[in-house]
């Protein structure tokens, strides 16, 4: 008997999150014997425990394929709902909700809390005699999942364009600080990666021979806004301006008070970016130059901007959404589509599987190895490792009346089969 | 007898100030029998005070033509040195200095302060028996040059490419926003333009069919922190989400000391973007919704991300930059190069020129029959206006080795024939 397919996705987006979506769609028309319909989780596991699904299969073709260049998660919808082991109602809900719609497959798109999810309802459905085959799809601009030796998977899905969009961008704000910095000569640009220094790494591959005056504090990095303002100036009387990428992990001690409300759960009114911190401590005591410092704080820009995404990137978050599919079918419940490297000159990537409780047991920081002795930057293993990542080049974003075409879905949701259900953390 | 050429940059620069540099540059060769060399002030009139001349005329025609797509202003830089009128030692040096090295021809590019510079020089000049054409060619991506009516200039070059990149973000942060919204509704992001708020209305050319649930905060608007609590929380009621685009120099209020640290003159360990104190407003006890509003601060991003330049203001930069030589030789001293607009249809703009003098006395709003009634939006006489000037697609960025391939001039000054003079400001 045919089954239908779930797939939803988990946490914050990136680029290519929706290359993925698409891998997996395209790749379910292969099994046309095994597979009837297949549903979107509207922003994710919560549009599962609400029974809010999309019918994919009923997408124009076109559209699916533009889900391709799509940034972001704004096409089915992503949540941060997390399903602690407590909360056995909820993953009781998944399993009534599966069951009820005929799900034999289900693809969870998303980081370590999500294959967790996986690994779980995974188990659960065998325990509640629902065959369902649960498969994880990797996911994250952080790269922070796996182990530092990258033998579970050598890279995320978004990480590489996370770093093209700090590689490019380093290009232009080089031009920026170079032709500004008689008046502006400290720019302060704030990274994602509350934990993990790969994202504020990628700046540095702008730059691979080191011209540009570019320093990088990663969370890991042990600095304070002493050493930084140090540096800073040390870089000032050796090039007259300073390039500074600061992680939003960046530990800014007696002034961590008024630390970083960009995107995260606590704030207040004094609440403050790491990078302002940093600006305000360079302009108010640290800076022993004429002129200021800017500060710059992407923010979700770094993951929902289309034209830095990376080719490679892109090709890799598709196939390894196809991939998922191929080994649900060919292993069975239980895993997740991983990307590995082989050895060699030469980039290139294969694609494997892994079990989902190695995935979620993972976590991964910039390895201490690839950080410079200064802890100002990153070695030249951390460049041949992330430089292929990046491509070459800009990808191909359609446009229609010279704007960019992204995929339009049509959002209505399926009939729903059982009682309303209020998630508990609604509740 | 022949003369020689300096042209300079000043204030903040944008993603096409260096294709205006460009258009003056390869005009001056058109005329081999009047003009001999062309030097560039090496960080604006600060390079002509201290004698720090860079010869343009020597560097690679490639290199040249790479400046039409290299943003910022690092090729020969630009400065925020202010020149008023009690400071005639600088007024006197100035001269000093064109005319050891022959000058005969200067080209200042900038918005009205150094339109007002160029005029007093061009006087001064006269005055102390110096043959000296001072031309200014117009430059600010905040569009404030100018009058209201438009008679002026219709807009400045630079503006088209922040108008493009707020138009094209608003895309991608769309996407962003819709997929997040169950746990971040609400996208704040700040935009430029301290007094005049044509940069964050640009952010509307992305949705003229008001289909994103976008509202726009100008410095013009007289809203405050609670009006735009109370809009914000009407929107999520209405979309679940909601995109706030804020500039820089919307009034905060009660807050208003904790306000915009990034990229100006004062600064405390306490200064804030306004940004940032939004988002702490609506997180600490404005925001009547599940989930958090996140910050966006692109600052200098905004005037320095190639890509995001319009193909139109490319061209334009580059034609207003020729016109400006064209008009040095046509009309004598004492002119900006301008851009106007054809009545009709279709977009067509043509170049004039109009007295320094009117440009540095004039300073532009946007317009308030351009504000939606209920100030949080503009009108479609302003989308008719600012749409052609973001152009159709993506400019074509040179690319080497997957990098984008900027212009790298040679930078060593020619030999100096004053003694040294330390400008007034550095005293």
């Amino acid at each position: 008997m045919k089954k239908n397919v779930i797939v939803a996705q988990s946490g914050g987006p990136s680029p290519v999150i929706n290359a993925s979506l698409q891998g997996v769609i395209e790749a379910c028309a292969a099994y046309p014997d095994q597979i009837d319909r297949v549903y979107g989780g509207w922003h994710g596991i919560e549009g599962i425990l609400l029974e809010e699904l999309v019918d994919l299969s009923a997408q124009p073709k076109e559209e699916i394929a533009l889900l391709r260049t799509t940034p972001a998660a704004g096409a089915i919808g992503t949540c941060r709902y997390k399903l602690k082991d407590e909360q056995t109602e909820d993953y009781e809900r998944i399993i009534e909700v599966m069951r009820a719609h005929n799900v034999g497959y289900f693809f969870y798109i998303g980081g370590n809390d999500s294959m967790d999810t996986a690994a779980k309802v995974s188990k659960l459905a065998k325990e509640r005699g629902l065959e369902l085959i649960v498969t994880g799809v990797p996911k994250t601009i952080d790269n922070d999942l796996g182990d530092e030796e990258f033998t579970i998977i050598d890279h995320t899905p978004g990480y590489g364009s996370a770093a093209r969009y700090w590689a490019y961008l380093m290009q232009n704000v080089n031009e920026e600080n170079r032709g500004m910095c008689v008046s502006e000569p400290v720019s302060v640009l704030q990274a994602m990666g509350r934990k993990s220094g790969f994202i504020p790494a990628a700046a540095r591959l702008a730059d691979p021979q080191r011209e540009m005056p570019l320093q990088l504090y990663f969370a890991e990095s042990g600095h304070t806004l002493e050493s930084l303002a140090e540096n800073v100036n040390r870089q000032l009387q050796q090039s007259g301006r300073c390039i500074v990428v600061v992680s939003e992990g960046f530990d800014v001690g007696n002034l961590g008070e008024a630390r970083d409300g960009f995107g995260h759960i606590e704030y207040g009114a004094s609440q403050n970016t790491v990078a302002q911190v940093v600006v305000n401590y360079l302009n108010s005591v640290g800076l022993k130059a004429r002129g200021q410092a800017t500060g710059q704080v992407p923010g979700v820009l770094q993951r929902s901007v289309s034209i830095f995404a990376s080719c490679v990137d892109i090709d890799e978050a598709y196939q390894v959404g196809q991939h998922a599919v191929d080994i649900a079918f060919k292993h069975g419940t239980g895993w997740m589509a991983t990307i590995l490297r082989k050895p060699g000159e030469t980039y290139q990537s294969y694609f494997s599987h892994v079990p989902l409780e190695i995935v979620a047991n993972s976590a991964r920081h910039l390895p201490a190895s690839w950080i410079s002795p200064d802890r100002l930057d990153v070695t030249d293993d951390f460049i041949r490792y992330a430089r292929p990542l990046i491509g070459d080049g800009w990808p191909d974003i359609a446009l229609e009346n010279g704007f960019q075409r992204f995929a339009r879905l049509s959002v209505s949701f399926i009939e729903k089969k059982r009682p309303v259900y209020l998630p508990i953390r609604f509740r």
